[in-house]
């Protein structure tokens, strides 16, 4: 064997895929953090809490996440399928289905209740009024306001309001909200100017308001607590909806760890290349660890140069590109670190998920959302 | 109801998720293509193929893509988990399996046999060399080459094969391979530069050679059918590995096709802002589609303005931000195109997964392999 090689063996005990460690405690934190938030302006009436649990719940899984999400007041869903998975689970209370869209013979399941459902299509009505008199359902009237995907246009809120308020009071109803999705809730003079205009459409229609997502009810919890139901997703799992700021910051703590195993070690001398397409040339003698972790696994492709990973605690950065199952990283610096190790991916000190999605130019949500089935998700030990 | 709103419904019996078709006849068709191109130069000796099947056959599935993978010659995969799954699928040719992790308990067992593995690293002989005399592997000599991923270095790579090759004559090894995976098979003067140099290392080196991918094999088929094998995923799937050009141009058919159900439709007037951020203001008045597909499907976020997708055969284009699970498409020109309508995000005729890919900056391997487990794949009925 040459110097020059310095091949280590890989350790075959060794994980064969990246791991997406998931931390329900890190949940239950992030839940009394916004409990927290909610409660100094109204602590005789604090909102309840909606953990937003679509996508699998944000990629951590409904399974791992649920023991950290039952500690909400509901559980909101995309669709009746992720709802019976909740019952599953054991869940009792109330649950939110958002997607809007519901069968007659889907909602007359018992187990389902009790069930809120949002309702944007006036045509949704005659659904709800030939199901069963046990199964009687939570209204919500989305709103579409600025965000204009599906909801209610200005023009008919009132009149659509009007007739369910009828079936409300004959009982036909458990009852009935006004919700809406914010467009831009990043941001605070959009965001001002969605609350009133919501505010001002529905001044005089009773009936709980829930409108506050978790960017909302950071930057301004007084609001969010003047509602009666607060909905968050990515605030649970410990990342910061808000731009520049991460979860840290605002006393939260990430949910998700995201480790890949380290599968190869090797140096590269000066001007060798690397990767696919031979875009990178090593400026000096390169100690490379291969990282069994690619875009196959949701990894973003687009990261390369200069993007963090953290090894043994130490950090290193990604060079050559990412490739379907690999990506490699400098070492140089880690003579210690060998095959068979772990790298942090996202989620360890000092390397957020948000400082990822930045460099990658994209959202947190994205990251943890579109993990693929290749990336198995385990409990933190 | 106003006219500004034309709410439609949602048909409760349209999908309630993307669905990602598989058409296996297309993987038999391309298949088939490539040993077209093959047996052209070698009529009386064409290599044989390796149908790369990691990363779950490309996100296609090995389960939906068996039946067209089972005509080639031979299964790649990465890991012996994969192999596994060959087996119980009803596979009983060779599998290749090119991780190079491997133990010697994983190692002896039978059914996966007859097993070709990689070997790149010196130390895994003696793994080799203590597993069973009834499980013998074939195996290949991984070149590091410019790559440099995972491989033998040059100054390493005769040695090594010298200690293989006296294994391979006292009947301890089922064959003895070259192989390597080019750094820049689509580029004409660097794949030249890779073939010869590899050609030089091991001129006088017996054994099968194994170096050609798609690319390779698309662009210089009398090169490739030299070799004993080649390699092929991504053409085997239908999809071009080569730049400008569409699987379409090369004679291949698609294997996959993403659709998604329009979920809503309303009418945007002239100024009004759609999806997150509120980037996009209509310039005039706009029917849109509300798709049910989004980043957590494992769509490109970066996909919005002027990204094109097929509703109902006919052009429509993305508008707004691409959220969670949703996408808006302009359907001002399609007045009779409604929910529940399916729309094709790729791999319609005019809608070939490479022009997506180009739009998202991105390859189309990315965009199959990483679509998430929300995305059911479905044969083409």
């Amino acid at each position: 064997m040459s110097a020059h090689t310095s091949v280590q063996a890989h350790p075959v005990s060794a994980p064969s895929s990246p791991l997406a460690l998931i931390d329900h405690t890190a949940i239950t934190h992030n839940l009394k953090r916004l409990r927290q938030l909610l409660a100094r302006p109204a602590p005789q009436s604090s909102p309840r809490i909606w953990a937003v649990a679509k996508s699998d719940a944000y990629g951590h899984t409904l399974e791992l996440a649920y023991p950290g999400l039952c500690g909400a007041d509901g559980i909101a869903v995309l669709t009746l399928d992720e709802a019976r998975q909740c019952r599953k689970l054991g869940w009792t209370g109330p649950i939110l289905a958002m997607s809007a869209q519901y069968s007659r013979a889907a909602l007359e399941d018992p187990a389902l209740y009790p069930l809120h459902l949002i309702l944007d299509d006036p045509e949704q009505l005659a659904v709800l009024q030939s199901v069963c008199a046990s199964c009687i359902p939570h209204i919500w009237l989305r709103y579409r306001g600025r965000l204009n995907h599906a909801g209610l246009a200005h023009a008919d809120y009132r009149a659509i309001y009007a007739s369910l308020r009828t079936c409300l009071l004959r009982g036909h109803l458990a009852g009935l909200g006004h919700l809406q999705h914010y467009a831009s809730s990043e941001e605070a003079q959009p965001l001002r100017e969605e609350r009133l205009a919501f505010q001002t459409l529905i001044t005089d229609l009773p009936g709980p308001v829930c409108t506050e997502n978790s960017a909302a009810l950071l930057s301004d919890p007084a609001s969010a607590a003047s509602t009666a139901w607060v909905r968050s997703g990515i605030a649970l799992y410990g990342v910061s909806p808000l731009a520049g700021l991460t979860g840290h910051d605002l006393g939260l703590r990430p949910a998700m760890t995201l480790q890949a195993p380290i599968y190869g070690i090797h140096t590269l001398q000066a001007g060798e290349p690397l990767g696919y397409g031979g875009r990178f040339l090593a400026p000096r003698e390169i100690r490379i660890g291969l990282v069994r972790c690619g875009y196959a696994h949701g990894y973003p492709r687009g990261l390369s140069q200069d993007c963090i990973v953290v090894a043994a605690g130490r950090p290193a950065t990604i060079v050559g590109r990412v490739s379907m199952d690999t990506l490699t990283i400098d070492l140089s610096r880690h003579p210690d670190i060998g095959a068979g190790a772990m790298v942090t991916l996202w989620g360890a000190p000092g390397l957020p998920i948000e400082a990822v999605a930045t460099k990658a130019n994209t959202i947190p949500a994205q990251l943890c959302t579109a993990l693929t089935a290749r990336v198995p998700r385990q409990p933190v030990a």
